[in-house]
């Protein structure tokens, strides 16, 4: 399906470039709707797109050579992904996967490779946005290093609320429970130990509806970032776009 | 100390830059050298450089807010790190130590960051280099959420074999075991568990130097990324540089 201006508009990383920049981007872009768990790209093969999610979310899963596979990261709207496949020529060093049904911007990778090569409002836009992503990752890492499961499961449910300064909140928990395993590091069964730890934290789940009973306690024990990181202090919520 | 053209010539990251570019690069430039555990620069402060190792190793560090600290990498020359954050003028993430006596380029970040909206070869080569190192941050949270501690270890060790069809082959780590445990995301205590795992697959420890006795018994248990991803398949000496 052709992408109009109107769906370009709705992209943040694109909201300051020129008029005749957009066009050119809409010259070689498309929109794409695909199913609950259909691929969108496969981890080693040549970039054919860059790819920004509109609505859905995909799943960025990466396979280590014994074959086992870690989900890097779920990405919402309005998300990209695969950016720093697309600007080396390398391989794709993730599969993606729809989460949910998803709607999705693809824009051709040579093509776009070659505009951002002469537009510089364009590569301004996109090293800003890798920043951003690029500090999520780091933060990410920082995460797996230092917490355990049950903490990085305590600040994944925090960041889901919309106001941590209130004392409960009710929350969805935004895909099944296999796949919250993988994104935070863990095994099935340690994910459920996880749960079991914070339940004596007031933590509640009821299938995907998860209850935070006691938040100030649940904060204290699992210190999400944002207690002392001032990008994140403005509200966890903003920031879970990108970062998921 | 003024960085002249032959330093700003061995930056591969301004290797294709015009002369022009290259001649405002370095009216905004210093070489500073900084003597071995001395501070670079610190999480939470807004980027005042951007820097390069041009020789020896900083350890960034990210610290989360229960006070617990992770080494996220360990950048070598000619490495660049807080290029996120010059980026997008938000506070550092990470503190960088030097690790030994070190020689660093530092541009200073709001004039840099000024030159790169308006000089296209400039932005283009930040984004492929950023491009590159998010790559590898990708690769470390997969290593970090699928292999185990001795795992992650073998996988370091093989990344120092220059040549990893050889049988076997001496390394030297390039830092203390503190810093390791930390850089691999495990405490010291598993790090020694690691290294007592990885002596019944032939690996020998003495201080910093280490003999790999089976190199292809090493290989298949660490299962090293280089087995199945075309980037690091030439060798995965090459591609420490910036990964550490």
């Amino acid at each position: 399906m052709h992408a109009g201006p109107s769906t370009l508009n709705a992209v943040p990383q694109f909201r300051d470039l020129p008029t005749e920049t957009l066009a050119e981007i809409e010259s070689i872009s498309t929109i794409e709707d695909i199913a609950t768990g259909q691929l969108v790209c496969r981890q080693g093969e040549a970039p054919q797109y860059l790819f920004f999610v509109l609505s859905g979310q995909i799943a960025m899963t990466s396979t280590a050579p014994d074959g086992t596979t870690a989900v890097v990261e779920v990405i919402h709207p309005v998300g990209d992904f695969v950016l720093g496949s697309v600007m080396t020529g390398l391989p794709y060093l993730q599969t993606g996967h729809a989460v949910t049904r998803s709607r999705l911007l693809r824009i051709e990778a040579d093509k776009l490779r070659a505009l951002i090569s002469r537009e510089n409002s364009l590569s301004w836009a996109f090293l800003c946005s890798m920043s951003r992503d690029y500090r999520n990752l780091i933060r990410q890492i920082r995460d797996l290093k230092v917490r355990t499961a049950a903490q990085r499961l305590g600040c994944y449910l925090l960041a889901r609320v919309p106001d941590p300064s209130a004392a409960s909140a009710e929350i969805r928990l935004p895909f099944e429970k296999g796949l919250l395993a993988a994104r935070l590091g863990c095994r099935q069964e340690n994910l459920s130990r996880a749960f079991a730890a914070l339940r004596e934290l007031g933590v509640e789940t009821r299938g995907a509806r998860v209850t935070l009973n006691d938040i100030p306690r649940l904060t204290a024990y699992a210190m999400p970032d944002y207690l002392n990181d001032p990008e994140l202090a403005a509200g966890p919520v903003a920031t879970i776009r990108k970062a998921s």
